[in-house]
């Protein structure tokens, strides 16, 4: 069974050494979203369509998120990212709507780009909220998780619940 | 009804004039969670008794994470934070276990310290997982919200299906 | 006659002691400015009515320039800024257009925010830049210059040949 | 006619993709200068004669900002750079004195630095400007702009009017 | 006796609680120092009195790295610092000489600066380091402490072996 | 003579040009240490046994720190690092006890990792005093040095009185 790779021999954190992995060609999609009452969502939209403004910040926001992935997360490795996506999906809910926000991350590198799919889907998620919540500190910020990565030696990797 | 207050005239974002604003004691406590397997859960747990590291190097990115929150959240203002823990607590879920973290910072400040409560919840989250993720990419970061914010013009918010 | 006073007793540069300074409301107003095609001019304009991202880009990097000021400057004060705000503005040139960013800034604190507001007019500038470039690198930032301060024992400054 | 390259197709902002592109030797020199009073320029040439520091420290804060250009322009590729150096030239202006930097960045990389190298100009403009601002306020930083670039699929640029 | 204040209830780390503290004037001084060859000695020395700009870089770079601390020291305070100065010395050491600093660093806050006097003093010391290497990468940064601190409610602290 | 590699024609520091250099891969050793009481270090070591959270959070904060060299050391290059490890030893001095911190840094790169060694050791080392400056201010940081080098056009590098 493989072992917890960021532990060094006195059982403390370390970086891991990638020195003798491949450069190649990997890509990561993530997923984040967040919970708003039809108040807000209304908002956003006309918003949206107007000036594009609480959308824009909250992906603005995540691109330069990705980009601070190596500063905030202590054992990740910094990689120079190649390409930063990060697309909207409106969402029905129970009650208000779910903002859903799908991140892509590519890289020419040495290890994954896992977590800088997923700290940018956390970005924009925060910063959706920062910018709505004199109207709602209520929101909730929904289930942050990795969709598909690929490249690299331990393969691809698809979740199997995901039918994007 | 109040309205988005990051917007400027121009319909864009600014960074809202909180001059006039009394500077006052302010905290704020705010929750994520990962889902891990048992297996993850077990080997977390071995690890805290003898050496505690996976739940520790998410606590200090957590904290780090709190003084980091103006810099990566772009519309929130710079604050000198006077105070900032971190808690942790397991769940049995119905798969495995849910890793709970329950952030409270606190400030002597124009503005509230949301913000800073939240994104120490987020970077703790993908921090647990950046450790893990050897083990299993199929994790998930739960919802994260906001349970209490205390001090300032607004008033206090406590979220009512919060028990804790 | 002042001297300069970033230059210790040996000559060399220090941050100069601003303890006994009186912590008050002071405001800072900055300008820049790009000179762009007409082409680029439209398709700005074009974008700001539909999506307006461009300016959403610049306006959003400025503030947060802004947040980056001591970080960059060497020997500039941290300050906790209270507002954050820019506004645009097009001008015809006698080829193509200027557009014109005017950043004001606000703190309650111990020294100015002038280099706030400039350092935010150029990121600004900058970003502009970066966003349209692939159409044409021949663009040129404007002069850039301080039209105003208040607040603080040196007293106010307003600029002579700045109508606005 | 090229597009704006850093719309995705919401049109909203997005980190170009640039993993295809070659991995080649690229340069760029960019210009920006000060205007200052000949009470500042002397100041700064007896200094620079007897101690060089406000050019000295005008360079450092520009050799360090070209390093900090991906963390403040959003949508702005991080790059490791393999040099800068800034060049200042003195000329007499029809008030006053306009004092010239010249950067020059090189990279192997992806994609071009002329972000980092206009980047770089502008700190030490600003720099300069907060290292003299108790002498005068008014002073102006002059254009700022691209004076050429090798390297990369799109070829090499130089700008006409400039003789250098 | 006192206790480890970092460490919370769940024995890891925290950023202990200062929201009651009072607001005071501070100041630290803090020495590190670097051995280097007579050579270097040399070089640094004839450079410092043509143009002085090893020094100025550990200089400059020892007051910028005092604005980092907070963000390099895990559970330290953000804190406003309000003034940074450092001074060199040299000392004839048994082989070569000792290049001594001291740095000052004064705020109006809720807890103290030693970390920063500290922290700027060893940025100093690795900055020298890396402008000489290429002659010797034999050098050493010599120890590094606390001189003094003034302010706050634990008292006033005088190194008892420092005669400075 | 090897001459000052960071001075450019005018006397001023520039970053040096590593283009034409290869890319190849690179490892550096370094050490630094902190003098502590007896008490301290059987709060350390007790902890250590328990909780291990002191050394913890010195080791996070030097690998964090080997990631921000390039943002703190003025002319250093900036690097993808591809492996970080800190290990503790404990020595009895002859009042107290001596922690020493040995850094391994890897990369494969155009230049060298001492700089980002020799950081991490002194963030290392830093933190520890944070960690434990309640109960004493008086801690000493012991000399910090490269141990060795390897990679590189300029050869290895070895300390001669190390036998590490």
């Amino acid at each position: 069974m493989s072992e917890f790779s960021h532990m060094n021999q006195q059982g403390r954190a370390k970086m891991v050494d990638i020195t003798e992995k491949q450069t190649t060609h990997r890509t990561a999609k993530a997923r984040s979203s967040i919970f708003v009452s039809d108040t807000i969502h209304d908002k956003i939209v006309d918003q949206s369509i107007e000036k594009g403004d609480v959308l824009s910040v909250g992906q603005i926001a995540g691109v330069m998120g990705a980009k601070q992935t190596a500063n905030v997360i202590p054992m990740c490795h910094p990689l120079p990212l190649s390409g930063v996506d990060i697309q909207f999906t409106w969402k029905k809910a129970s009650e208000g709507y779910e903002l859903i926000f799908t991140v892509t991350v590519k890289t020419k590198g040495s290890t994954g780009v896992e977590m800088e799919a997923l700290t940018a889907a956390s970005i924009t998620a925060l910063t959706i909220y920062d910018m709505c919540k004199a109207l709602d500190k209520g929101m909730v910020i929904g289930q942050t998780y990795l969709i598909e990565k690929t490249g690299g030696k331990s393969g691809d990797y698809h979740r199997e619940d995901e039918s994007e």
